[in-house]
């Protein structure tokens, strides 16, 4: 019923005032509605406070017949190229998703001058660096706030405040199902697998998990949040990936026992020489980190630099409202910012070196079976000495009559040098069995 | 040996390309030597992430003839009139402390166009609604990060990320030696006293720690995080204070047993009606509360709104370092923005009416020593019942053989009403002692 472009988009431009500032938004699913929502609603107190009226232009859907909630239907078409082109439009609001399509139409938006605000990760993880140069060439924004950890207004900390800082690491909870299920399997002794059907049940994890539990969705994460933090080019396939679904409740009873929590994190880190790594995997944190009592749904980013010491935002990381609300905020920023003549940008990003994981460095925890005999404790010490692991903390649990379970705890060391270990430890007559493997976040 | 404003300053600017911006120091205490220090090691960076060098031109000082660790001498003048005034200089970073004649040198500074960076929370909780307007008239930024949670990038968020979100609720651990006597109280049994010791003997308090412990400085901060939260003109004078003084080893045990913490907050409000409530005071805290995690002399501010739901930001909350990374973080925003041409305004603040403490509205924990006898607690109980206030839980400790400890938490209550049962509850002749009396946030 509504092929062509909006005519409601032009009905609206052509009553503005000169401080209106008209809003195009691509896609109208949960975000997309919320957000137009929220600037209904928000209209005249964000006038107030920034001299500025936004107001929703036109709104792309692939049904336009479809009713939608809080959407005034004359606002609905189906062309999005026509949105991003149209001259009375400002700046673009893309709650979409997708990648090919949806890249083409945040370049041709770039194109005709228009500022684009942006919460999908995946573009992002995949073609950020060439996007964020596209921006800069047209001398247009490309705000992203919503695109990781979605709640959390931390993505403009590390674009603005922190853009000074020399931030040495930064360590996530940016997927809020994994949370979720880890949650539950350390609050209520939960399975992984009922853990993941409760999530199911409640909407918190998608009928094929795999990329929550998997580690992906939070590797396109890692990916944004390194490129912002070190000014580098960082890609999703740069993120070293680990997922969750090995995690068992026994895991999670020995770290609780041992003082410890298990949460899914993307770490990204730059040494001296200004190489980067960028990781996702489950990891063994003490109770008594910031990050620990990050529970539930809930997100967090914790950044640590030479300056700043420590510093963690926690928030919603999903949900419809959380992420329409940081994209309402990107919608104010980029409209003053357009209104001005000027843009943000994230400056020429670097190429540093990506670390392959074989030399990453951390701490890791491992259980292996051993038979309960004298001598057998020390030829395992022998094999973690003589690749250079040290030891930091053993424990041994009684599991059966004449089979010990051996809780070991390093200190920091290098991957290859501890899958070497691993290997020496397997080929010893007495261990029975090695275990479960985590890196273990020491301070 | 340097009474002119510093020639240091001009031979600089007559080196500057048109990419360099240069900032002028007001204070060269620690805050001021690390900032410089900062920009110092971080300029190649800020430069090659934002194609702006940040050089610093001059530094005042007090006396100097006074060696300053990393400091150049040449930069030093004891005439801040001539940096703020000086046509060769860009931005200023105010780090001296002080109201009036601080005041005045940042008035100066606006009226020779000159945004100005501050940590300085007294000025803005005395002035701050005048200061903003004066920066708004000169169309130049007044950038205060560093004056609340001086490590934390919040204001940036509230002011930016969160002016268009409907704000209801922000509380705020933003004094760091109130929180580690009370960490220290809670974690190792301290009493009051030696904690307070403690926290002197390591530099967290000063000798005379009135302005900490009596709840002012958090006071300070809590008028300028409801003046950017809700945009509305709050002061220092608006906020009612209570102090940490008063809370006992007994007070601490008690909470912890009922599964709560006690942390001086900063609680601002609005309600629907527009009107705001702003006060500092101890307060129970759920252990499972995101803020109760919040221990030593670190600083966290939770927000609550209707999109966003919950936010937390968590770091340092002093320090010279942290401080001065946020500045350099705001340094770099208005000297963007300067070039650009263009400033970030707060809007135009309203003038929202203050909730008086009487009327404003919370729930609140009390200890009663009443006889240990039959119709005791029926009395009490009806006492808050004919005020309206309602009882959430009661729990009864043995204290003597026949005085019993009574401990109340309530429903959300007008405080006049609970002040009012108060005084019905000590004419009882069984109650021996109106003891403790803490606000409790329950969720």
């Amino acid at each position: 019923m509504c092929l062509t472009f909006s005519k409601a988009a032009i009905a609206w431009a052509a009553m503005n005032s000169s401080n209106t500032v008209r809003l195009g938004v691509l896609g109208c699913g949960t975000v997309g509605t919320s957000f137009v929502q929220l600037i209904t609603e928000q209209a005249d107190e964000i006038e107030r406070r920034t001299g500025m009226r936004l107001e929703i232009a036109a709104v792309s859907v692939r049904d336009a017949s479809k009713e939608r909630a809080g959407v005034d239907a004359s606002l609905l078409t189906t062309d999005s190229d026509g949105i991003v082109t149209h001259p009375d439009i400002d700046v673009i609001i893309e709650t979409m998703g997708g990648v090919d399509h949806t890249k083409a139409l945040m370049l041709s938006a770039f194109g005709s001058g228009k500022p684009v605000v942006t919460a999908n990760k995946e573009l992002l993880a995949l073609h950020g660096p060439e996007l964020f140069a596209a921006a800069d060439t047209a001398g247009v924004d490309l705000a992203l706030e919503a695109s990781v950890a979605a709640g959390l207004p931390f993505i403009r900390a590390l674009r603005e405040s922190l853009v000074g800082e020399d931030v040495s690491r930064a360590m996530g909870i940016v997927n809020g199902t994994t949370n979720y299920i880890l949650s539950q399997m350390t609050e209520h002794g939960a399975s992984y697998d009922n853990a993941l059907a409760e999530a199911q049940r409640l909407g918190f994890a998608e009928a094929d998990p795999t990329a929550d539990v998997g580690g992906f969705d939070a590797g396109s994460k890692a990916a944004i949040i390194a490129t912002l933090a070190f000014g580098e080019a960082v890609r999703a396939g740069d993120v070293h990936i680990e997922g969750i679904e090995t995690i068992t409740a026994d895991d999670i009873s020995n770290a609780t026992r041992m003082g410890y929590v298990i949460k899914l994190l993307a770490v990204v880190e730059q040494s001296d020489s200004g190489a980067i790594a960028a990781r996702v995997h489950p990891t063994m944190l003490p109770s008594s980190h910031p990050l620990a009592s990050v529970r539930d749904s809930f997100n967090a980013v914790f950044v640590e630099g030479a300056g700043i010491d420590q510093i963690m935002f926690y928030g919603r990381g999903a949900g419809g409202h959380p992420t329409a609300a940081m994209m309402v905020g990107d919608a104010i920023d980029v409209a003053l910012n357009k209104r001005a003549g000027v843009h943000r940008s994230v400056g020429e990003l670097g190429s540093a070196a990506i670390v392959p994981i074989d030399d990453s460095v951390s701490a890791f925890y491992v259980s292996i079976d051993a038979l309960d005999q004298p001598g057998v404790l020390a030829d395992i010490a022998n094999a973690f000495g003589s690749e250079g692991v040290s030891i930091r903390s053993m424990e041994q649990e009684n599991s059966t009559d004449d089979v010990a379970r051996l809780v070991f705890i390093t200190h920091d060391a290098i991957e290859s040098d501890f899958r070497k270990t691993l290997a020496a430890v397997s080929d010893l007559d007495a261990v029975k069995n090695v275990g479960q493997v985590l890196r273990v976040v020491c301070d």
